[in-house]
């Protein structure tokens, strides 16, 4: 719930196109933080999902809204950026997070992390949100909140305002903020349809169809059908037909 | 010293063209490990700092040297990135450090670490090196060992090679190397002599003049020119006759 402190405190909202920052961007409104939405252009296979996160700013009251160009790809090394590695299909529901896939990119969250903590600074932010989740998800290290909270702690020393909080104890820390992190994705969808969000808006998929279709089989396809179902409605994304 | 598990095993090198990131390469070199080089482009104001990054890697044993585009100006915040903010100049020596100037780039050491993280578990590399000294040095937040100790803890939790040492314990763990942040400028130049490290193609400038001369006045050349003074050579960088 909104705090009279929060009401209005700049907030960086790093935001992909996805069901859940689209899902963490209602909640950091309805907290009472002026969102400062943040993308990334990181040589994903799939830049529609930036198309996606325009949309979905357009339909919040956001601040500003940045996209940040960087090439993670240059480094190779996960299917989501190199076109010749083939992401997963068929696992069964049970069998995604239980190792890390080939769909982890590396360091991606310390690297968006790190953008956002830059941009923080300059806007005079102390609240950072990211959708990760640690229970319905796909194994990436850095979506467990020992990770988050070591980020956090990493944070409040590398930065001007950080270390003027830790030396003289006035203003706040720097917070990343995990609102998902305990979340299944049922109850993502359910938070985020009470808070209005357009999910048709959103898109989740490793590897869509043509560009544009979601797969329905990768990982992601899979954990977001299932959390539509749970809901007992269908998924308003638009699914290839084979 | 080198010792046998560290002969030719990979390492990140952050290398920036300047006097510390040149002696830490020939340092790593010397301790056995097989450098990959990496600079940035970031929207600082002397790109020219990128020529010599070049010429370094041209003298020294290095496995590969990429470039990775980043527009840290994008956020403005620094008189390193942001032509309106001004260089502050005619310091006393004493001064510097006492406070955060505003020649801080918020988070960078940050997001520079971020992509050498991202390189390393690319290339399988458990050690990166950055040139950060918390003696000489500039006051800034992220230069100091508190930092980096945060930031190697969070790496270890981020990455794939971190979360398998810490369950399994095979392999070792991600080790962010300052071998300078103990030193004085004097010392770092003493070793780096030593080591055959051509002094003549770094530059450390913050506000260069004509883009290519050394000002003398900021706080990166006042640092050096003492550092040099204290070894009773000349500094082979050119300073601009004013």
């Amino acid at each position: 719930m909104a705090t009279t402190s929060q009401i209005s405190k700049p907030a960086i909202v790093l935001l992909s196109g996805g069901l859940d920052s689209a899902t963490v961007l209602a909640m950091a409104i309805r907290d009472g933080f002026r969102p400062f939405a943040m993308s990334f252009r990181y040589g994903q296979r799939h830049q529609s999902e930036l198309d996606r996160a325009n949309q979905i700013v357009a339909t919040q009251n956001v601040v500003e809204h940045i996209i940040v160009d960087i090439d993670l790809g240059i480094f190779g090394g996960s299917a989501l950026t190199d076109d010749r590695l083939v992401v997963p299909k068929g696992d069964t529901i049970e069998a995604i997070g239980k190792q890390i896939p080939i769909t982890y990119v590396p360091a991606r969250n310390t690297v968006f992390l790190s953008f956002a903590l830059a941009w923080a600074e300059v806007v005079g932010a102390r609240d950072i949100f990211i959708g990760v989740n640690a229970l319905d998800y796909s194994g990436y290290p850095d979506c467990r909140p020992e990770y988050i909270s070591a980020y956090e702690r990493m944070a409040n020393l590398a930065t001007k305002v950080g270390a003027e909080y830790s030396s003289t104890g006035l203003g706040e820390p720097i917070r990343i903020r995990t609102p998902l992190i305990a979340m299944t994705k049922a109850e993502i969808i359910r938070t985020g349809l009470d808070l209005g969000v357009d999910y048709s808006l959103t898109f989740s998929c490793y590897d869509p169809v043509d560009g544009q279709f979601a797969c329905g089989h990768c990982d992601a396809c899979l954990l977001r059908l299932r959390g539509f179902e749970q809901n007992g409605i269908p998924d308003p994304t638009c699914y290839a037909t084979s």
